[in-house]
C-alpha cells in the first residue's frame, strides 16, 4: 500500500488516503519519496481548472526521493538511487517527439499526478521518467528543479540562448526566482521585472543586474529595443505589445506563465523587426539531465521553505497567499 | 530631371510630375526603370495609411531597369546592368542588424517610396540595395520578386524550413502565389488555404499539393497536427487559435500580411506543444540575391499581367478590384 495526501473534490483539503499500486510493471521504478515541491499547477489540478482532474487526486510532481524497487526490464538504474520524477510519470515512447527526444511534447505523455503524484511515501514512473540526481547537488531543494527548474531551463536550451544575449524575466517568483539564477550562469546580462517591491533587492542577489517594475510603461517603455529574449512567467495580463518593444529585431517573448487572457499581439511589432512570440512546458527526460548538471556546476539551487508533508494543507494555504519565498518543499 | 507619376493627397489619382534628383552621390545608383511592379503597400503609401507619408509621394518599390549611371566610389556594378531595386533604397549602414548582414531590420532604412520611388523613368538607390538579375531570370515578371517575391521567400531562410517540412500558405494573391512556388521548388508538402474557389485549382498548378478552405472551421479542424510552418499572407482576422491547433509540436505560424486586428492567441495554444508566431518584413540584398538564384534555377516568375504606366490610375483600380491575378506590373 502507498500512503499519501488526496483532495477528493474541487477546493478539497488533503487528507491521508491509502491506495494500492498493484505489482510494479517491468520498465516501472518505485521511489521512496524524500521531498517533494509544492507547484502552482498542483492546486490548478486540486481545483480541477484544466477540466481533467480525477478525484480523489494525489498532488505532486517535484519529487527527490530513493528508488526502492525496479521493475524486471530496468537495467540502467540502482536500488536506493537518489532520483527525482517531475510532470510526467510516462510518455508513448513511440511518437514523432518521443522518438525525436521532445517526450515532454508527446501528446500522449502522463502527468505524474493522474498516475497518483508525490504528495505520499512512494511514488511509480516509467523508467524513462525519473531522473538521477548528481552527485554534489542539494537533495532537500532539487524537488523545485523538476517542474519549475526544468520549466525555465528548457527554453535556453531550445531556443540556443547566447551567453552574450540581453535577456529578461517578468515575474520574480517560483519560475522567476530560478530564471534568473540559470540566465545569469549563463552568462547573459539579465533584467528583472517585477512590481513587488520587495523582491528587487532579492532579484540582484540571485542573479539579475538590474530590475524594472513590470507595471511601469515608463520603465518598460524606457528598455526600447534592449532584449534578445524575454521569459514571461507570470500569470497575469500585462500589456505585451509594450514588452514586444523592448525586444531587439529578431528577439522573441516567451510565455512559461500561462494566462487565460487571449495575449493580443499586433501583426506590425511581429513583422517590421521579425519578433516573435512562443511557449513551451516543461523538458524531456534528456533535457532535465542537462539541467540537473548545470546546477551542481554552477550551485544553483531553488530558494525553499520547508514545510512536514502532513501539514501540507498550511503549505498549501502559504503558497496561496503569495508570501511563498519561493518555492515550497514538503518533506517526509 | 527625372519624370515620375506623383499622388498629392491621400485616395489621389496619380498624376505626372518631374524633379531634379540633384548630383549623384558618390554611392548611389542610377537606374532607368523598365518594369516596376504595384504593391499593396504602395497604395497604402498613397492613402497615407501608416502616417508617414510625405506628398507629393512617387511609388513604386518593385524596380527592374538597367544602370544608367553609378556614383564615383561605385565599383562593383556597371553602366547598362540589369539590376532591381526593392522596398528599401538605403540603409544606415552601421546598426548591428546592418553589420550583420541584416539590413532589412535596420530601423534607420529608406523606403524607395520616401527617396522617390520607381513610378518614373528612373530611379536611385544606395548601391547596397541594387540587386542585379542573374542571368536567365526573366526580365519582365522580376519585379514583384522584389517586394512580394522576398517577402514569403525570407521566412524560408530566417527559419531553417526544411524540405521534408509540411507547410501551408493561407492566401493565394501577390504574396501567397509565390509562397506556393518557392515551397513546391523547396521540396516542401504545400497545402494552400484560400477562400476563393477560383483560386483553388489555380493554387494547385502554382505549386500547392491540396487546398483547404480558410474560413471553414471543419477544413482547418481536420488539419489538426499537420504543420511544421503556416505563413499567412493576409490582411483580415481568422481564427489563429484554429490555425495554432494545425500545427505539429514547435510548428510556427508566420506573419507577414498586416492583419491591423490583434492576433488573440491564447497562451495555452503555444505553451502545451511549443509552439511560436512571428513576422518579418521583406529581405536583405544578400537574400534577395539568394532567393533571385533560387528563382532562376527553378523556373519561378510572378504570374503577372501588364499595364502601361501612363495607365498606372487604371492598374491601381484593378489592384483595389482584388481580380488582379496575380501581381500587376506596369511597363514603361
Amino acid at each position: 500500500m502507498i500512503n499519501a495526501y488526496a483532495a477528493q473534490e474541487p477546493n478539497g483539503a488533503l487528507s491521508p488516503i491509502s491506495y494500492d499500486p498493484g505489482e510494479l510493471g517491468a520498465h516501472q521504478v518505485e521511489i521512496e519519496v524524500d521531498y517533494c515541491g509544492i507547484c502552482h499547477s498542483d492546486l490548478s489540478m486540486i481545483d480541477n481548472e484544466w477540466g481533467f482532474t480525477q478525484y480523489p487526486v494525489i498532488p505532486g510532481h517535484e519529487v527527490v526521493g530513493r528508488i526502492s524497487a525496479l521493475g524486471e526490464h530496468v537495467n540502467h538504474l540502482v536500488i536506493g538511487q537518489v532520483v527525482g520524477l517531475g510532470w510526467h510519470s510516462d510518455y508513448c515512447n513511440t511518437c514523432v517527439s518521443c522518438a525525436s527526444g521532445d517526450e515532454n511534447l508527446c501528446q500522449q505523455a502522463v502527468p505524474t499526478i493522474m498516475s497518483h503524484g508525490g504528495f505520499a511515501d512512494k511514488v511509480r514512473a516509467n523508467e524513462k521518467a525519473v531522473v538521477p540526481l548528481p552527485k554534489g547537488l542539494d537533495i532537500e531543494s532539487a524537488g523545485p528543479l523538476f517542474c519549475g527548474g526544468i520549466t525555465v531551463f528548457n527554453p535556453l536550451v531550445q531556443f540556443d540562448i547566447k551567453p552574450t544575449d540581453k535577456v529578461a524575466v517578468i515575474g520574480i517568483g517560483g519560475l522567476g526566482h530560478l530564471a534568473l539564477k540559470f540566465l545569469n550562469a549563463w552568462g547573459c546580462d539579465v533584467t528583472a521585472f517585477t512590481s513587488t517591491e520587495a523582491k528587487a533587492s532579492e532579484a540582484i542577489e540571485m542573479g539579475a543586474h538590474q530590475t524594472l517594475n513590470s507595471r511601469s510603461a515608463e520603465d518598460i517603455e524606457a528598455a526600447a529595443n534592449r532584449f534578445d529574449f524575454i521569459i514571461s512567467t507570470v500569470n497575469v495580463k500585462l500589456d505585451w505589445n509594450l514588452y514586444l518593444g523592448t525586444l531587439k529585431p529578431k528577439g522573441r517573448l516567451h510565455f512559461v506563465g500561462a494566462t487565460l487572457d487571449p495575449i493580443d499581439i499586433g501583426a506590425f511589432g511581429l513583422i517590421g523587426a521579425q519578433k516573435q512570440i512562443s511557449g513551451s512546458p516543461v523538458g524531456s527526460p534528456a533535457t532535465i539531465a542537462q539541467m540537473l548538471e548545470f546546477a551542481r556546476q554552477h550551485n544553483i539551487a531553488p530558494q525553499i521553505e520547508r514545510f512536514k508533508m502532513s501539514d501540507v494543507n498550511d503549505a498549501i494555504e502559504h503558497l496561496k497567499s503569495g508570501k511563498a519565498r519561493y518555492r515550497i518543499v514538503l518533506e517526509r
